[in-house]
Parts: C-alpha cells; structure tokens; sequence
C-alpha cells in the first residue's frame, strides 16, 4: 500500500500551529484574520510548488488542483477549514487540509499516475468564530444561505464579512465555485471532536453521516420574590421547575435508543441574585441520532413536558434542527476498502458536530474521515491527535483517492 | 387614642416619589445622588419647621431631635433610610422615615407633652445599591464594618462613598453618632417586602428579630464535552448534577420547620452553550430562620449532601451567616400594647430581609413594625403599600413613642 511521509505532514502542522499561535499550546486563527491569512498565502505557495492551479472563488473558498492525465475526467476533491475558534486547537478544521496537502504532495513527489485531477481546499468560516454562521462558505454554495446575508454578517467590531473578503486578496470570481457537474467528489478528514474513537482503541472512522438533531429552548415562569419574606408553599420558583424538567428530560430520554445524545448546555436564571426566587429560567436542549425516528421520539418527550412544574408555566419552542445527512456510499465504500487494506481497525460512525461536508453532500457525492482526539477534547489548547494517527489518516484519504481515481 | 393624620401622611410620600422619579411610578434613589441630596435636604427643611435641632454625623446620618420636658432624659429614635435600589419603589425605607417625621409633626402641631426628647433619623447606604455593603453606616457605628474600608467602597464609576460624603453637605461629626447611653432606643417602622400580612389579612406586624441565616455555594465540578459526540453513559454534566442537588435539597431542607425559607437564586453555568456540556456549576443557598436550631439542622443537610452527583464532585463553601436578632422585649411590648389599644390586626413576625435595626439592636434597645406590602412586592416600582395601612402604622409608631415617654 502507498502512503504519505509522516515527518513531511508533522513539518506542515507544526508550520500551521505558527498561524494564530496562542503561545498556550493552541492558536486563535479567526476567519480572513492576519493568521488566517498567512495560512491561506503558505497554502498557495505549497501547492504552486507542487504545480497546482490555483482558483479563489466570490466566498475565498480556495481550489488548488493538480491536473490529471485526463483533464475531461471530474475532480476528486479534498478538503476542510483553515479557521479556528478562541483558543482553540492544532487540528479542528486544519487537519483535512494538511493531510490533503500531503496525499498531493506524495502524488507528485512519487509521481504516482493518476487520470483524474486532484483537488485540494480551503473552505472559508468553516466555525463562524468571527462571522456567525458557522459553515458560511460551504452554506452559501450549497443554497443553504443567501450570499447577501453572509456578506452584511459583521464581527464584534462591526467589520462585515464582505468588508473583510474585500479588502483581502482572497476575493475570487463566483465561476470558481464547487462545480458538481465538475466533481466527482469530496473527501473530508477531520479530527472525531469526541472520545468515541480513543474509547474503543479504534485508528479510524468510517464517517456514515452526520447526524440529525433537534435544538430546543424550554422557559420556565414563576413568582420573584425576597428570599426572607415569601414562605416556602407560596413560591413560585422557576429555577427548581427547570430542575424538575431536567429530571423528566434526562428520565425520559434515557429510555430511548442508547445512541441518542443529548445536552442542556445553557441555562439562563433571572435575576439571578442569590436572595431572590428566580421568576425566569429558560434552559436549551440539543438532541442528536442519526435516525429520524428517534429523533421523532425526542420531539415526544419535548412535547409530553408537564405544563406546570413547581408551580411554574413550562412552555418550550424550537430553536432549530437538521435532517440526518447520509454520506454517499460508493464514497464510504471506497474508504472502508483503503482502510481494510491498510489494516487499520476502525468504526463506521456518525458525526454528531457539523461540518461543510454536511453541505457538500447535498450537491456531489461527498464523504468524511475521523481521526482520534485525545481524550475526545476540541475547541480547545490541549485539543491533540497524535501524528501517528494524523498520518494514519492521511494513508486513508491518499488510498481512497487512488480508489477513486480507478472510477 | 392619638392618631396622625392620613392627608399630611400621604403629602409626604407623594413629596419624596418625586426625588428620584423613574416615571414609571418608581424611584432611583441611590445613596448620596442628587435625589438622595433632595430628599436629605427636605427632611432637614421640615424638622427644623418643627423647631428640631439637626445634627450630621461622619457617616452622614441625620439626627433631627425635638425637645422633651426633661432633656436630661434618653432619646426616644424612630428612622428608617431614604435611599433606594435601581427602579425600586416609594416605601421601602423612606416610609420608615415618613411616618417618623407625621409623628413628630403630630406631636408639636397637637402639643403632645412628652418628657424624652424625640429624634427622627435618616440612616445612609441601607441598600448598598450604589455603594457595597447594605446597612453600611449602622454597621459602621455598631461595630460592624471598619469605617475606613467603607470610605473606600467604590460605585460602579469609580466614586468612593468617601469621595461622594466628603463632597456633600452631609459629612459631619463622628460626636454626632447615635449614642446608646443617650438613647432610650430605636424603632424602625417598614414595609414587609413580603406577602405575609397581606395573606394573613392583618394590618402591622410586631416584630420580634430577624431571622438568622445560612448563605452557601455549591460547586459542582464535571467534564466539558461536545453535544454531538459524547456518549452518554461518559458524560459528567454539572449542570445535571446541580439538578440533582436542588432535589436533594429541597426534599431534604422541606423536612425541617414549616417556617424555614430557603432560595437557591443564583446560578452560574460554565461555559453555558448550548451545544457544550456543562463542566462548571455554581449555586447558592440561601436560608433563613428565626431558631439558631433550625439553622443548624439547615447546615447539617448542606454537610450531608452527596460528594458526588451525576459523576461529578460537589463541593461547597459558606459565603456568610447571621445569627438570629432578637428585638428588644420592652419594646415589642410596647409595640403590642399600642396595637392592641388602636384595635388593629396584627401578629407577631421576625423580619426575613437585614435592616438598620438589625445592627442597632447590638447596641441599644430596638424593634420594628411591618405594615403589608401589596402581593408582598419590594425593591420594584410596583411596589406598594395603601394609605391606610401606612397610616395605621404612624399611629403604632406614634402611641408606641408615648407609650414609651412614660418610662
């Protein structure tokens, strides 16, 4: 089996940890940020030494392609993002676009034939750190968002997505775009964001989809009052009615498929003071399965809530939600098939995170790859992958490239 | 029996809603403001009508005192404070001051004779609204807080109190304080700011202390962790485990004497998104209860509760504690004989909320009288007490003086 240079690929992510570095072990490389340019400029300058032909398209979305020898033949794609959180990680986003850089850069160096031509990415705003949303660019091609919107989106200092494209060198021409009459496919590889792959000692995730979720904000409204003054059977607390529906929440939907995940990750206490019963709480849930059905049970539990807890009115609404995404499966085939003979032990998974891929899919035949993440922490400084397994992954994405490039 | 007048009550009032008017039937009177500076200024003008004698101390109490027959007699004190929270209402503190000064004006318009001189008080900082902490100036001059660390208090602009005093026209003598050995005692009269009266259906309450309290926070340490990727059996949500410990402390804590109030009213959720589990939970217990025996039995279930909920660690901290106050018993007689002889309803209560006269009563003897407060509402603009009621209360506050004066 061929594969990639182990010491080439940890030379480019240690380059790439130098754009945005936090000095903490992780880098702040906010979208078309100084960091996020530098990236961008040393990713042109790699894959022009490579012979790449490089295209910007009107979202900075970034194509450099390495021809094949039939030019008629569709592109196999690779790529990811080259943005990050706050103090976020060597490896979200980045991975997928080093490793791609590495299966080309193998390709040309051991000049491996290849008939179709190789594309490699960058996907703009991939987070939605500095401009919300996140997958902006990928959304925008995909007919998710409209390109008006995504430009008037501004950052904290009120500096527009369009204003920042604009006054960077990476505003392309909208005839670049993904092509899917032009594609054959794209190829994610990306780190799991999660501990599922370093818990089973597993090498290798064989992505399936991304999974569908369901978010919502439930409000409680009770009675403020002193804290000193209101005896116990007149209150109205709303923070004990949100306590009482995590209980029915976590006891109900615990008795429903065990792949289900689900998180209250943010709950809001007014006033908030410690000497007075709170008279408001709202409290989110994100739900996620990659079966509809499940997902429909989590709409049941939602709408089953008690109307009253703790004295308290409980109403919810649905803040938003996302279908199941099914990869393509000629494209999942060829993976499972580098994978296996590269004897890598692996599991086919969903994604639970987002991802443009998750786009993608819905214009072209589209799959991803997961790598472990140490301890299942990203969007953080300690977020790590060993460069074992980040080669490891790269040895997939290149056979898979091969496979596909058999088509 | 004597009685005040309601019309010239009500003038009063109506006068002080407009320092300080929100327009929204509320006030921000914040310590030492402008409107603080208009309603001192007022209050001065109208005692010194009365022919009383002002003095100022360091603290910027005013003293406005009426001779007796024998001034060689103990100061019989009534006062409350004048200033207010952010939006708060036209009765908390200031009718405490009001109806002291409809007593005294009864007393010198009706040629009341009385033997003790009789001074009418104006108590600075009681909110801590503008300046940390509540009841500052009477835990200055009982021997709570240091003065100088009050001087140094700062409001959210930066101004120290000691800045805003020495600015005023309200710095004066520190030979001024209330002198225990020059007083008989203190009587504050106030609203309830809670609902108790009103439910019960009776016009005042004798009040006989304040209840002790118990202040703590929970700590609740778990794991960070993606929405989408973490499963569930792994994760270890603060937030979930601060759910299970208001259950357990409400199931636990609802065991104990019926007239225990306890409010969990502060909740801190880290990093509180909504696609992140909690790893970091903060909340705070506060509980309150006239039996030191009741608080300790409220100590042993913080004690007693689980080292660990929901997988992860629970920790706690005491943030501050009081010991019950018990009111003088000469004083509270006093406060019931007048009661009982006007012929209103009344019961026996210990204050919830702190009051001046919670630190007063460690120097010389003190009670309260409570009138209701309207659906048991303080520290908002709709608060609200009827005239009546405010009135019935003057008339409490002025046969408990007299009542007094025969000693």
């Amino acid at each position: 089996m061929l594969k990639c240079n182990m010491e080439r690929l940890e030379e480019k992510i240690l380059c790439y940890s130098k754009f945005g570095d936090t000095g903490n072990g992780g880098i702040t490389r906010l979208c078309l940020s100084d960091a996020d340019i530098q990236g961008r400029k040393e990713f042109i300058r790699r894959t022009k030494e490579l012979g790449a032909d490089i295209k910007i398209d009107d979202m900075g979305n970034i194509y450099a392609t390495l021809e094949g020898s039939d030019n008629s033949l569709p592109a196999i794609v690779m790529g990811s993002h080259a943005d990050s959180v706050v103090n976020g990680g060597n490896y979200d986003g980045i991975l997928g676009v080093l490793t791609g850089l590495e299966v080309a850069e193998t390709i040309v160096k051991e000049n491996i034939p290849h008939k179709h031509p190789i594309t490699i990415m960058i996907w703009t705003n991939e987070e939605g750190a500095r401009f919300d949303p996140a997958m902006m660019s990928s959304g925008v091609i995909c007919g998710k968002f409209k390109k008006e919107d995504m430009l008037a989106s501004s950052d904290i200092e009120g500096v527009t997505f369009g204003e920042a494209l604009a006054e960077s060198e990476f505003c392309g021409n909208i005839e670049n775009r993904l092509d899917p009459k032009k594609c054959l496919g794209m190829l994610e590889l990306h780190i799991e964001q999660g501990p599922v792959l370093e818990q089973h000692g597993v090498d290798i995730g064989v992505l399936e989809g991304v999974v569908g979720m369901v978010n919502y904000e439930f409000e409680f409204k009770g009675q403020a009052g002193h804290a000193g003054t209101v005896p116990m059977p007149w209150r109205k607390d709303a923070l004990f009615a949100a306590a009482k529906a995590l209980d029915y929440l976590h006891s109900e939907l615990d008795k429903l498929d065990s792949k289900l995940v689900y998180t209250t990750g943010r709950i809001l206490c007014h006033p908030n003071v410690h000497t007075i019963v709170p008279d408001n709480v709202k409290l989110t849930l994100d739900a996620r399965h990659q079966d509809p059905e499940v997902i429909k049970q989590v709409v049941k539990v939602v709408e089953n809530i008690p109307k009253e807890l703790a004295k308290c009115n409980v109403s919810y609404k649905e803040l938003w939600a996302r279908n199941t995404v099914n990869f393509n499966k000629e494209l999942v085939d060829a993976v499972q098939k580098s994978v296996d003979a590269l004897g890598y032990s692996n599991m086919r998974m969903y994604s639970g995170p987002g991802h443009d891929a998750q786009y993608v899919a819905d214009i072209m035949p589209t799959t991803m790859i997961f790598v472990p993440s140490d301890g299942g922490h990203s969007h953080c400084e300690i977020e790590h992958t060993s460069i074992e397994n980040c080669w490891k992954g790269s040895n997939v994405l290149l056979n898979t490239v091969l496979e596909l490039d058999k088509k």
